[in-house]
């Protein structure tokens, strides 16, 4: 497996593998590695010959008080799962070296961004479609591939594949959890046992919906409600939204549901190092299938 | 000669020339085209196995009130000329087609894109950086060729390709000029005789001022003055700036100049149409290379 740290160095490889016909998956990721990257390995396997791994802790998407000083950088560990996973070359540049010292440059989306963990994090997606274009053009993979845990994320980033043009396949991939649950995020490893054990509101939460949608429930409100109830059973959360959305247009859903509709949820929770500043903040979402017209239908 | 419209066409056109080991040079364009443009074809022959013309009136890069309407689209006198000049392929996009129709992503350069043309026209270069990058991404140039004319413009787009690691090296081609010394622009038609008389006070006054530096004066105020004197004498001319800058960060250049200085101008005047906001927008630029300390040199 192949270590690479610059952009210039990549390219290079990069047209090298392209002019033999070879295909490129790249799987964008900060490090601190978990299973649920490890299934994205695994999808990008199945989409080309090759698997690249970028680690880079972005600090474009962090905003002001945000966690980016404190973000897990086990770089040998990281080294050590991409290696055992076949990943075939990592492109890990350096913090200090990827933006210029006076970067200037933004790839931004406008709507799409805006809303749910845009409007919490201002300048977060900014952040990412930026460094996602900058690994796009370093990589020059064939594909590349996401977490659906990052829904939003993973949203902005086909919309501004799209509307740029870049020749990049993107792959959604279903988000992988613990057996209580909880989805994989690598921010986990900062939860105290209490807060650990009172994480699980928020896949409880999406089951509540799911079930109540199922059930018949076609009312975004008493969705909502159900929603609430179930993360208020969490007295350590602290909930910075939890909103039914449009999955594609990521606009408010109707009052009255009549197609599918994305619940997501940002819960933050007391970090078990505590201090300033130093809360977790989970974000896990699922599409809803409501059936409004269930009773009509033989 | 090939003509392409679509960016998945062109796509695949690039990957099978690059698998080849052919080099692309691009030369995006609005059309319309001129003897600026055929340097441009010319300087990208010298850099490349193929040249590739883009042509598009790029909607995004015109406000409010603009000529975009306006601007001329002699399509077959372009085909032709590109011909007749070697080159291999023009990317030539419908002009309903090339955005989408909710494009909401856009690539913009902060702090170079607010002076001088970016301060006249707000959203400009966040129009000319998105259109670039799109081409970019379509044709996947090894090399791109600009005209120095548009100096602001050059720097700008220099300044996207190093923030984001695009992979395609800028060349920037001098001003070409008709005899009596205006740059050639496809604007320059839509002057009457008059105007197209006056229009000399552009390059006549970047001529009063290299003289002057030339002579020892090293003042950016006393330069200016005898600039707008200079453009004073075509009183058709209304100056939307003249303004001596930093060449490389474009900030403002000291009063006593120390180095070298862009001395810029955009000067409008009325088109030979007439009519609301149908004036002529003419730019032109040169780098003075003031000396300091002329008296002390041997």
């Amino acid at each position: 497996m192949q270590v690479i740290e610059t952009t210039q160095e990549l390219q290079a490889r990069a047209d090298a593998l392209r002019a033999r016909g070879r295909r490129i998956a790249l799987v964008p990721s900060m490090g601190a590695l978990h299973a649920g990257h490890l299934a994205l390995v695994d999808a990008a396997r199945a989409k080309a010959d090759e698997v690249w791994v970028s680690i880079f802790v972005n600090p474009t998407q962090f905003g002001p008080g945000e966690d980016l000083g404190r973000y897990p950088r086990p770089r040998e560990d990281d080294l050590h799962l991409c290696r055992e996973s076949g990943v075939r070359l990592v492109f890990a540049p350096r913090e200090d070296g990827f933006y210029a010292e006076d970067h200037e440059t933004w790839v931004e989306v406008a709507r799409l961004a805006k809303p749910l963990c845009g409007a919490g994090r201002p300048g977060h997606f900014r952040g990412v479609t930026t460094v996602v274009a900058k690994l796009f053009l370093a990589a020059k993979p064939h594909v590349a591939v996401f977490g659906e845990k990052d829904f939003q994320q993973l949203a902005v980033i086909r919309r501004m594949v799209r509307d740029l043009g870049f020749d990049v396949e993107i792959v959604g991939v279903p988000t992988v959890r613990e057996p209580d649950g909880l989805a994989l995020s690598s921010r986990n490893r900062h939860l105290g046992p209490e807060a650990r054990r009172q994480a699980r509101a928020l896949v409880r939460s999406l089951d509540v919906a799911e079930r109540a949608v199922r059930d018949g429930l076609c009312g975004s409100s008493a969705i909502l409600a159900r929603v609430r109830a179930e993360l208020a059973r969490a007295p350590l959360a602290w909930v910075e939204y939890a909103e039914l959305r449009d999955p594609t247009s990521l606009e408010p859903a109707p009052e009255a549901l009549e197609g599918p509709a994305l619940l997501a949820l940002a819960v933050h929770f007391p970090s078990a190092a505590g201090g300033e500043g130093a809360g977790v903040r989970l974000i896990d979402n699922r599409v809803l299938h409501p059936h409004p017209h269930r009773e009509d239908r033989p």
